[in-house]
C-alpha cells in the first residue's frame, strides 16, 4: 500500500513506508551565484486548489524544486468546511518542507477584479492583516511587512480579454511602490508586454505554475515537460538569499523552451550550457563537437553571415546531448571563421532571441 | 493557465477551459454481463486523503474507471480544520461525477485496530449513523441501511505483522451476516488468505487502490500500471447493477498482472481477450497467430505435454498485441494436436494459476 | 528471447514468437475518401540507411501507417559490401509488407547535386533502369514507367544553404512532365517555398520521413511524437486507389503538429475531429463543451470579434481530449452568437492559419 | 532532418549534424574495481541482425554501456546480399566505437545444434578461422587465438524443449578448457541450471542481449526497462581489463530486476547502493530514512526474527529514491535492535535471494 504515510489513530503507528524520487534539473549556475529553481505562486484547499498543502512539498521535492510559495487567495475560498486563518496552509506544509530541504516562503495572493486584478505578496510574516476591504488597504498591510509584491499573470484573458494592458491603477501601486515585479509567464502563457514593463521600469521578471490541481494532472512530466519557474541567483540558497535576488531582479523565466531574462544572464547560461568538446579544422570544412549539460533545449537560426561560409539554417540543441555541426567554407580560406546566429528561445527583448557568434 | 475551472468570485465567470483525457480500459463483457471497472476505496481530505473530493472524479474519468466510492475514514480525521459531517465529500464530489458520468456509491470506513481491523460500508442512505463508540454498533447501523460490507486489507502489515490471521470478531461479523466480502487485493498487495476466505466461505472478491494521494503520485501510468480495480460483471451500467453484481460476487479482481475471480469467468476473459487470427498447419509444425485485444497480459507456463509436441517453454502475451507462436511435432504425425499450459496470472486458487489447452 | 524471428538453420525452424503493437492513428475519413497515412521516402541498408528493408515495414505497422515506399539512393550506395540491384530492398521488404497488410510502393531517389538536387520516382515496375550518368535520362526513365515524381526537401541546408531557391533545372523538369509533386516537409522541416509551388504550380503535397536510422533512434513515440507523413485521400485501400489521389493532389501533409492542405480538407478534418457534444446556453454566457476524437491538436487563435463577446486569446484543443470553453456577452443579448478565431496550426496557405467561426 | 549523418558523396559534404543522448546507468564500483556495462552478444546485418554494425554503438552509447561485441553467426548468414568476411562487422563499428569511447570487442558465434549448441567466442584476433565444418575445430581455432569462450542460452526452448541439460558434448568442451564462462540470462530468460553449473564449475557468469532487432523494438526505455548484460568488475576500462575480469569470474549479471553473482559483490553492491541517511531512534519505535542511489530496486521480505518487532512483510526499495522505514518494539526495550530480511532479487544461488539483517 503505497498510500501510507498515515499514521494510525486507533491502530497504533503505521510500519510502512514511502518512496519518493527527485528528479534535479540540470542548470548552471551563472555569476558566482546559485542558480534555485523556485515557483512564487500556487494553491490548496485552504482556497480554491485541490490539493492538502504537504503535497505541494511533495510534488516540489520531485520536481527538483528549492523554493515554493503557497498563496491562497485572501479573497477567495470557495471551499466552505476548510477552516482557518490565511496562514494555515503555510503552517500545515512546515514540517514537511523542513524535512525535504524544499524553502518555504509565506505568501497570499491578492485577488480583485481588473483593475489591479491579482497580485501576489510574498516573503510576509502574517497573512492575516491583507485580509481587506478596501485592495489599497491590503496592499499597505503587505507593504507595512516588507513584502516582495508582484502582479500576477497580467494578460489573463478572463480580466484582459484582448489586451493586456496598464491600467491607472498598476501606476497608483507602482508609484507607491508596491510593485516589485511582474508574472512574465504564469501557467501555459508567456506575456510580452509584461517582459517590456519589466525592462522599462526596472521590475523583477517572475515565472509561476499558479497550479491548482494536483500537478500531475497538468503536466506530463514523462514527455519532458515542466511546470513554470523563476530561476533565482541567489548568494545563498536560503530564504534570505532569494529574497535579495528578487530585490536586485536576479532572476531567469523558464516556461516551456523559453528563457526569458537579461542578456548577461542568458549569455553565460548559453555558454554553461553548451560546451565546445572538439573542433576539427580540415581544409574547406570544420567540425565542431558540442555538449549541452543542461536541461534546456537551444533553438538556433542562422543570421545575416559570410555567404562563402555555409551551415545549418536551423539547428536545436536538445538537453542533455551532444552534437556535431559542420562549416563548409572555400578551400583556400585560411582566416579565422565566425559563425553567426540567434539563439530564438533566449529572449532578451519581448519575443525576441539573443544574437550570438561563433569563432573558430 | 491550465489551472483553472477557477470560478471566479470578484471577476466574474473564468473564461478558460480545460482538457481532460480518457483512456478507455480494453476488457472484454463476460457471460451477457457489462464488465464495470470500479474502485470501491479511496479517500479525501475529509478523513486522511491528500486530495479535494472532486479529484477523485476526475481520476476515476481519465483512467477509464466507470464507479467508484469515496470512503473516508469514520474514527480517523486528522486534518481537523476540515469540518463537515462524514457523508460530505460524497456530496462535493456529486455534481463532478453526474458530468462526466461516473457513478459514485456512498460509503464510510470502520476504521478499528485489530480485531476486528478496517471495513469499508458502501451503498449507505447516511454515513452519520456510523460514528459509534463500539465497533458493533457501527456494523449494525451500516446492517440497518443494507449496506454491503468488506474486510479491507486483511494481510495489512500494521495491524498483521507477520501472518494473515481470521480472528474470533471476523466469525462474528461474518456470523452476525456482516461480512459481503474481502479485499483479496489492497494497494499494491495480493492476500492469498483472503483469497481462499472468499472461496471458502462465499465471499465477494474485492480489489481497491485505497489511495491517499494525488493519484499520480502512486502509479506511473505511462509506463502501463494501473490502480488496483474490481471488474464487477453487472446487468446494467448502474447503481443498482452494480449491487446486484456484488451480491451475487461476480467479480474480477485486477493487481499488477494478476486477475483473481472464478474459473468461468477467467476462461471466457482469455478466450475473448486472445483472438486467434490464424492457423497454419503444414508438414511437422504449426504456426498459430494471436491478437490480444485486451489492456491485460498472459503469462503463459507449458503444462504436462506429449513430449513430441514441441512449444515454448514460457511465453509473454503481452496487452493489445499480435503473436505468433509455433509448434512443431513429428512429420508423420496427422491427428489432431495439442499444447496444454497455465496461465499463471489467471489465478482461480491462491497462488495458483489456470490450465488451458489448445487444439488444432 | 524477443530477438527472434531467427529461423534456425542447422536446429531447425525456431519455436519462438514475437509481439507487435499496432498504434493506430486516428484521423478522420474526408469527402467520402479513405484517409491512409502514407511515407514515401526512406531507406535501408540498400543506400546509405541503418537498417535491414523489413524493419521498415514493422515500424511502418507499429506505427499504424498503411503505406510506404523504400526509396534507396541510386547514385549513393556507400555500404560496398551490400549488393544486389537497386530494386533488391524492395524484394525482400515484399513478404513482411504482404503478411502485414502495409500496402508497399516501389520507388527509387534520384540522387544528383543542386540543381536539380534529389527526386523520388515511385510507383516504379523496374527500379534499375534510373541508374543512368545524365539525370535527364533517370528522369526520363521514370517517365517512361509513368512513375510518380518528386521534388525531395527543396529546402536543404546542404543543397540550398540560405534560402529554398527554384532553379533553371526545375523549370525544366515542370515543363517535361516530370514534376507531379514537392515535398513540403521532410524530417523535421518545413518549406513554406515549396507550399507556394504548389499552390501556385498545381502539384501535389508531400511529407515523409526520409529515415535512414531505427526510427525509434529519430522520434520519441512514447512523447507523442510521430513520423512525418502524408494523409492520403484515397477512394480505396489499394495501390492503384492511391496513385489515384496523388494523382489529383488529394493529400494532407502532417509535421509536428502542422496539417498542410487545401482548405477544403483542413476545413472538414476540423469539424470531423472536432465534436460539439454539449451547449449551455445561459443570461450572459455560453458553456461549449467539445470533443477531439483524433490524433491531432489544435492551436486557436481570437481574431476580430464582437467586442462585446469575451473568450479565450489563444486556446489550445489537445488530442484525444474533451474540452469546455466558455464566451461571455451582454446579460440581456438575444440574437445569434458567434466567436472568430484562426486554427494556426492548419496551414491553408504558406505559414497562414485557416480562419474559422463558431455561431451559437 | 534527424535522419542525417548522411556523407554525400554526389552533392559535396553534409552541413547537418546529429543529436545523441547517452543515459548514464548508476551502480556503484566494489571491491576497489571500475564496474563496467557490458553486453558481448548481439548481431547485425552481418549475420541475422536487422541493423548496420555502426548502430549497435549508437545504442550501447546511448544506453550508458562500456563495452560490445558484435558476434555474428559463423554458420549462419541468411543475407545473402551482403557480402564481406565474418570479421566485417567489427570493422565497420570500429570508428564509431572509437570516437564515441564505447570498447569494442572482436567475437564470433558459432552456432550448431543441440549438442553442443551455440557458443560465443570473444577477444579473437581473426574470426574467420572458426569457419570450419567439424564443430571441434571451430573451438580449437577460437582456443589458438586464446579467446574467451561461453555457452550461449543453453536453455533456450528451440533447443532444449523442456528441461536444460548438459550434454557429454558439453562436458568434452569443458574437459577440453574451451568453455569458459556459460550465459546465466540471454534476451528475458533468467537459467537456473546455468547459474548452479558456475557455481560448481567455476565458470564466469555472463547476461546479454543476443539482440537482432533495432533495440528500441525489444525493449521499452521510457518505461524503465534495460537491456539485459553483464556487469564487469575491472581494474581498468580497457579490453585488458575487462578480459582480466571475465578470466576472474568477476562478474554480475542483470536482468530485469534481478542480480545474478557472488555473494560477497551482491552484499556489498546492495551496501553502496542503499545509504542509511538517518536513523531516529525513540521509545517503542525507530525510523530509518534510505537512499537508494542506483538504478536497481530492492525486494526485501521479512525473515526469521524477534516477535516483538513488527516491520514490513514485504518492501520494494525503488531505484534512485528515498524511503523512510519504521520499526515498531517493546516501549521499553533497551538493547540493539535488528530486523532480518531476504533481499529477493539479489540471486546468491539459483533462484534464491540474498539474507541481510540490519542493526541499529
Amino acid at each position: 500500500m503505497k498510500r501510507l504515510l498515515l499514521a494510525l489513530l486507533a491502530t497504533g503507528l503505521a510500519l510502512t513506508g514511502q518512496a519518493q524520487v527527485r528528479n534535479e534539473i540540470h542548470v548552471p549556475d551563472l555569476g558566482g551565484y546559485t542558480t534555485l529553481k523556485c515557483d512564487f505562486h500556487m494553491h490548496t484547499v485552504y482556497s480554491d486548489g485541490r490539493v492538502w498543502p504537504t503535497v505541494r512539498v511533495d510534488e516540489a521535492w520531485r520536481e527538483g524544486l528549492d523554493a515554493i510559495a503557497l498563496t491562497e487567495h485572501i479573497e477567495y475560498r470557495p471551499h466552505k468546511d476548510v477552516t482557518g486563518h490565511h496562514g494555515r496552509s503555510y503552517e500545515i506544509a512546515e514540517e514537511a518542507a523542513r524535512k525535504s530541504g524544499i524553502l518555504l516562503i509565506r505568501g497570499s495572493e491578492i485577488t480583485r477584479s481588473m483593475a489591479p486584478g491579482h497580485f501576489n505578496a510574498i516573503f510576509l510574516a502574517d497573512c492575516n492583516p491583507l485580509d481587506q476591504k478596501d485592495w489599497h488597504d491590503s496592499f499597505g498591510e503587505a507593504d507595512k511587512q516588507d513584502a516582495f509584491i508582484f502582479w500576477n499573470h497580467p494578460g489573463w484573458d478572463s480580466q484582459q480579454p484582448d489586451t493586456t494592458l496598464w491600467w491607472d491603477e498598476h501606476t497608483e501601486i507602482y508609484d507607491n511602490g508596491w510593485m516589485d515585479g511582474i508574472e512574465v509567464a504564469n501557467g501555459i502563457d508567456y506575456f510580452p508586454e509584461a517582459h517590456r514593463w519589466c525592462l522599462e521600469k526596472g521590475l523583477t521578471m517572475l515565472g509561476n505554475s499558479d497550479v491548482h490541481n494536483p500537478i500531475g494532472m497538468d503536466f506530463d512530466f514523462y514527455k519532458g515537460e515542466h511546470r513554470v519557474m523563476t530561476l533565482v541567483l541567489a548568494s545563498e540558497r536560503s530564504l534570505a538569499g532569494i529574497r535579495e535576488a528578487l530585490d536586485n531582479r536576479r532572476t531567469i523565466v523558464w516556461i516551456r523552451d523559453l528563457l526569458i531574462g537579461e542578456e548577461k544572464w542568458l549569455h553565460e547560461l548559453f555558454e554553461k550550457s553548451v560546451q565546445v568538446v572538439d573542433v576539427q579544422r580540415g581544409e574547406g570544412s570544420c567540425t565542431i563537437t558540442l555538449q549541452n549539460t543542461s536541461d534546456f533545449p537551444f533553438h538556433l537560426k542562422k543570421t545575416e553571415h559570410d555567404k562563402s561560409f555555409e551551415y545549418f539554417r536551423t539547428y536545436t540543441i536538445e538537453p542533455q546531448s551532444r552534437h556535431t555541426i559542420r562549416v563548409r567554407f572555400p578551400k583556400d580560406y585560411q582566416g579565422e571563421g565566425k559563425i553567426n546566429f540567434r539563439v530564438t528561445n533566449l529572449l532578451v527583448q519581448p519575443g525576441q532571441g539573443m544574437d550570438y557568434s561563433y569563432t573558430f
